[in-house]
């Protein structure tokens, strides 16, 4: 059974007062007069096994990205613009000066900080090559050198306080629904290796072993990630570094002859085997230490994109029909939860962990849920607006008349992923809301309905779903779009939505997140999410070249006691009345006749 | 007076078989076994004076982008997917072989053609240091070598029959119109180079010279600019680098003590004063040599952006309001010219080269012209689908009823450069192209309208010019939105509103064309295009955030008898309503009763 969502408090603030003195022992210990942390482990994961979250331990701050700094007089923590209150909330300040992750961040606080002769220690496994070049620049200006250390003085300070390292088993991902066997896999992404140069490449990156493999693991929360690490070889065949204690009975035989299972301890020893070989590995996914022990090996270097990550990226047709029928069953549950809302909670009025087992309990009811595919953003009222929210003890509110409840949550099914924002009003919502809930929908439906050639990036459409809101003067603070896998991480690259610059063309195939929104702090929150997969090019009758465009995948009704449909143009109007009856259609058959009969209501043309 | 624009061709495709053999006679008294011709001269500029057009001397081909390659057996001539068809209308494709200028290039042309122990020059004036890197690696694949020479033997070849060098007067741009004096120019580009730790910036761009020292020359057609290198001190003092021939008698006391004049040849010299210095220079804009110079000269080269293109771009209020002026009197000639359109040519059919002449000479007659800003492109019927057409005797075709006559057009006034696409139907136009012109004005409208935050570029927002036909299956070939100088270059950087990636934040003050079109091979062309001004963030009411916008600047009416109107929104409808409202409020005053009558039609609500 998945692990149910909690809403205890992980850490306190106390943290640094307790485990600072402690790493600077060891840090002591191994002559270092300084230490550098970053949230990221040797996986460079977003989402971290409680073994591996060393920032957590060492501050008190859970963010997903962020870094500290311990000298032996001061210390600093690095986070960026969406933590700027979290890490206040969470973090001891007398201890460590708050600092912009981004702006300056690490380097600049090192070049600042740190005194000439000073010995700064940093874990090679943890960072990478770019980041690290930027850290010794830095220190070098400070006239202080930066040294790599083993063991991780953290670590050490750590010691048999730290959690065991995850030993999830690992287990085969039938062709059901990967539509692809392994060795093929194997064979056209080493091929595209030999047409890039290359006779190898070292993969850290789970998700891609996942992928490539067609293995699933459960080393981290919420994703099925099996830690470990792979040298593919342009022939197609492979060595998996893989702790035993993973290893299923049926493993060795999934993954054939032409996979090797190795421990993780064998993996510096193979990488002496690639000697005069030249071996791809992706700077952005692969820390430093991979980077300098190939080349001590006598291996040559070839910096690029983890070969995996495009073809991941493009779900086949046995993984789109995976996602759609994955989407189904959930928008079952997703109707049940909504009407749910609609019937039961604006008179209870229960808290958000209420609402987030509520919401659990129907996907569970499935019998097809293998996990949550995040921790379920319940934010009531004010609570809305905080784009990182997880609800706590603590912090989690009451629903009350006249706000509104925003519910970002999501499902892994072995067939697929899903990830769906829905913002209901709790009684009657405000005209306020209801203009900006409509801008928002604007922009969301333009993302829904585009039409694109070949070769257009996410960059390119994301101004799409926000020029509605920017025609009021209104914007928001976070990508418009995300990938996400097939029952793999719910964030996913290489193509992305978003104001940052990307070049990564959009390719049938690809699931993305549509999820803008609109936030007024200390207010209430607005997102509508869906995903929707990038449909093959196909020729718009009267027109000249084949366009891609999207086919939704998410079918839940958008609260229609939102949607002021004077705002809408006719295209609008037209397009949310065909995507109810579309819901209505799929999800009404699945669901017992009371919710039935309600999504009839929630479904009924504008 | 300016110079009218001729109907002539200043090559044909014999030019190849009378030059080459010159060329490969002079490489092989250098010893040379091939040499590289690339379209581009030591200022890098897109357009060139004849002097140094040797790519047309030498083949016959006159487009603005392109390559070719003699080696002692074979050549080749390189162009892009624009000019496919040009190349064999001009040049011998029996002695130049046609490759793609960007598949593969000039590189692997290289590679694959040089013989081993070959030596293939190159003027190391004429090449940046990127493409010149790449040339250096394929030929090294080929075994041969790629060796600087000087002179360059095209040059020898070319000999007296060569153009003298333009000897333009320079003189200076007085304030009324720069808005900002030269001093306080260069003492914020100074501290610019400071910020960036940079002692001194060599400045290769003729157009930065003229924004830098407010100064205007006449050495390339079409674009006032004066041929010339500058070296700025961090200080703000600075040394130009100008043929004594071209300086006027009022220049060294309008350029003051801190600027000293210098003839050309004395560069060389300049740059061993740099021993020691950090030095921008821009790799985008100068070429090779000057790398190389400085690093002989045992300067430090810092590799950056030209520090004065961000300034230049960002125009200051005075040169907004000359911008608008200009327009005025722009619009005016248009007007006049869109009327003689409707009235006399719908009747007579004149060919393109009549038209052409009427609007230069309605133009003229303004009495401020200084010169067109580009060659008109009037392109009757399949002429208007050539989206680089020029036309010449040759392919000039006559206006046709049923047909639409495309009309690319810009003027240089001291006050502004203006640069302005009109469609227009001559007698009735078939549905087909009414529906797809409707469509390209949607998109031109979008663009027109569209707010938005600091921080965004014209990558972000070219798919609002392109949805509308992306929804139907179409779309076209070139880019949105190119930055417009202030009686400076009509083409301007940095920023672009484009499908490439561009990073360059769209600021106050920056002039854009938006200019979708849509191109029927061989049956019409179709091609909206304004100059649009980047407005002040303003807050928007019962909005945030302050955003950015566009002022529209261009003045002319859009054909009312090519909009389906029932195709348009109601903001579209409104919009195109206004826009036309006051095109007859700013234009109808300043033109005679008969004109201003047919304006009133023209703008007539929809």
């Amino acid at each position: 059974m998945p692990m149910r969502q909690t809403f205890d408090e992980t850490t306190d603030p106390s943290f640094g007062r307790q485990h600072a003195p402690l790493i600077r022992q060891a840090m002591a210990l191994q002559g270092l007069d300084g230490f550098v942390i970053p949230h990221e482990d040797e996986y460079q994961n977003e989402y971290l096994p409680a073994a591996n979250d060393r920032l957590a331990w060492a501050t008190g701050f859970t963010g997903s990205a962020g870094a500290a700094v311990l000298l032996k007089d001061k210390a600093a923590i690095f986070v960026d613009g969406r933590y700027t209150l979290q890490v206040r909330d969470q973090v001891d300040t007398e201890l460590f000066e708050v600092r912009d992750l981004v702006e300056g961040g690490v380097p600049a606080y090192l070049a600042a900080e740190a005194k000439a002769g000073w010995t700064i220690g940093y874990d090679p496994k943890l960072h990478s090559p770019d980041a690290l070049e930027r850290l010794r620049t830095a220190a070098a200006t400070a006239g202080a050198a930066l040294k790599p250390v083993q063991p991780n003085p953290l670590d050490t300070a750590w010691g048999l306080a730290r959690p065991a390292q995850p030993q999830a088993p690992v287990t085969p991902h039938p062709a059901q629904f990967s539509g692809e066997d392994s060795a093929a896999k194997r064979e056209r992404v080493g091929k595209s290796l030999a047409e890039q140069g290359a006779d190898a490449a070292l993969i850290t990156s789970p998700a891609s072993a996942a992928w490539l493999f067609n293995i699933r693991g459960g080393d981290v929360i919420r994703s099925p990630l099996p830690l470990s690490q792979t040298i593919l070889a342009a022939d197609g065949t492979a060595r998996l570094f893989l702790d035993p204690a993973k290893v299923t009975p049926d493993l060795p035989a999934w993954l054939g002859n032409a996979v090797t299972l190795e421990p993780p301890e064998a993996l510096a020893g193979a990488l002496v085997d690639l000697t005069g070989q030249r071996v791809l590995v992706d700077p952005a996914e692969s820390s430093a230490w991979f980077f300098e022990a190939l080349e001590r090996a006598g291996a040559t270097v070839v910096r690029g994109a983890d070969p995996t990550a495009l073809p991941r990226a493009c779900k086949n047709a046995v993984e789109i029909e995976g996602a759609r029928q994955a989407h189904i069953r959930d928008g079952g549950a997703l109707a049940r939860f909504l009407r749910w809302v609609a019937v039961d909670a604006v008179r209870d009025l229960p808290g958000e962990p209420d609402v987030v087992r509520k919401l659990e309990g129907f996907r569970e009811a499935t019998g097809a849920l293998k996990d949550l595919s995040f921790d379920t953003i319940a934010g009531a009222g004010p609570n809305g607006a905080i784009v990182h929210y997880r609800p706590t003890q603590r912090l989690a509110r009451r629903l009350e008349t006249g706000t509104l409840l925003l519910v970002d949550s999501g499902a892994q099914y072995l067939d697929g992923t899903t990830d769906v924002t829905r913002t209901v009003a709790i009684g009657e919502a405000a005209p306020e809301m209801r203009q900006r809930f409509t801008l928002v929908l604007k922009g969301h439906l333009a993302l829904a309905r585009v039409r694109f050639p070949a070769g257009t990036t996410g960059s390119a459409l994301d101004a799409l779903a926000r020029t509605p809101l920017w025609a009021c003067g209104l914007d928001f603070d976070h990508g418009t779009g995300h990938g996400v896998g097939s029952y793999l991480g719910v964030h996913e690259g290489p193509q992305r939505i978003s104001k940052l610059p990307n070049t990564v063309a959009l390719k049938p195939g690809m699931i993305v997140s549509n999820e803008p929104g609109y936030y007024k702090e200390g207010g209430y929150g607005i997102r509508i999410e869906n995903l929707q997969v990038v449909t093959e090019p196909v020729m718009i009758n009267g027109g000249e070249r084949p366009m891609l465009g999207f086919e939704t995948l998410t079918l839940a009704p958008i609260d229609r006691a939102l949607i002021v449909v004077d705002m809408l143009t006719p295209e609008e109007h037209a397009q949310i009345n065909a995507y109810h009856g579309r819901v209505l259609s799929v999800i009404g058959p699945t669901v017992e006749p009371d919710v039935r009969a309600w999504l009839e209501g929630a479904c009924a043309p504008l």
